[in-house]
């Protein structure tokens, strides 16, 4: 268990698929919340980030204020980038794949929710590695990067420190297996308690 | 199933637990978008709330700005109210209580996920009704209103047109409910499939 605070840096973008960042984003800021309420206080920074530092609109048209621009962020711990539609432009948004490139190099994790693994596919990082992503774009990762070997049915992979996940809310799962191995897994499963994920399915019975 | 358009209200106010709203706006907007490519045209309006309209921070921290003001919205067909530590300030709010009521009269669901359902119980709207709310706020929801019968241990509870969701992911689980009841459960299923909504456990085996 690491107890030196951590710089988590989440990378939004016009069109990016709001619950896939949302979800991880809530993990880790309970996983802070448990953590603090047990008398530690040593919590992670949680960084939205954008290009520009200018708002987003999601892909469902949502709209967000980040936190900072690319300039202002150097290095983080934990880099996650979600997916969307938006990651069609962004995956060729040179400038942006600079950055992510500079950040992996340091990071302690490189992630990905659903279509984010084709920003690192398009930056050369999923090269002869695992890797996983939405269920309807796994044909579309495959040929990004022909040297990866691409994943289905899984939740989330981890190869090396590279962790990528499936679609949408799949980035909680895999936010909190991350959080079990920052902290503990005891602390995932509070985390997991604290925010209530457990789904039943849709077609459940009503009282 | 209706194919009427609906309008769907999420109020938000400073505070609001982030997840407890923009996994439920994820599904109605992942319904619509499945709903599209189908072929068909009618897709449901989500509007983001806020009392004046102004931008808000989440329990988290995340900042939102909102599509209206409560004063530019006189009905709705579906009223979301999501929880988080901003719900102990917005329940004694009396001049939102009252637009809760008021548009409470009019919609055909009105919905809470997690603590948001105290608002309803200070607003009065959960009198003789079966209600749910975050694990950790039963006790105070059934002090709010002695008048309501607090269920523990359901993901979500429907009393007549009151759909109360358990705490934070559970809305996700609610709003899929509700998705399954305004098309058809293999719409919502779809809806599901396309989010990935099937959560493994954090301490699941790694590849």
């Amino acid at each position: 268990m690491t107890t030196a605070p951590m710089k988590i840096g989440i990378l939004i973008f016009d069109g990016v698929e709001e619950l896939d960042f949302v979800g991880p984003f809530e993990v880790f800021a309970m996983s802070n919340e448990v953590f603090e309420r047990q008398g530690n206080t040593v919590p992670d920074e949680i960084i939205l980030i954008s290009q520009d530092g200018q708002p987003v609109v999601g892909a469902k048209g949502m709209k967000f204020t980040p936190d900072a621009s690319i300039a202002e962020i150097g290095t983080l711990d934990v880099l996650l980038i979600p997916g969307g539609q938006g990651t069609r432009t962004e995956m060729v948004n040179q400038p942006l794949l600079d950055w992510v490139i500079k950040i992996s190099a340091g990071a302690t994790w490189v992630t990905s929710v659903c279509t984010g693994a084709l920003l690192y596919a398009k930056a050369g990082l999923t090269r002869g590695k695992k890797v996983t992503t939405h269920w309807g774009a796994l044909e579309l990762l495959a040929q990004t990067d022909n040297a990866a070997t691409v994943l289905a049915n899984r939740r989330y992979v981890r190869d090396g420190n590279l962790v990528s996940a499936a679609g949408v809310s799949a980035g909680i799962d895999m936010a909190l297996w991350l959080t079990g191995q920052r902290f503990t897994p005891d602390h995932a499963r509070a985390t997991q308690r604290a925010m209530e994920y457990d789904p039943a399915p849709p077609y459940s019975a009503e009282v």
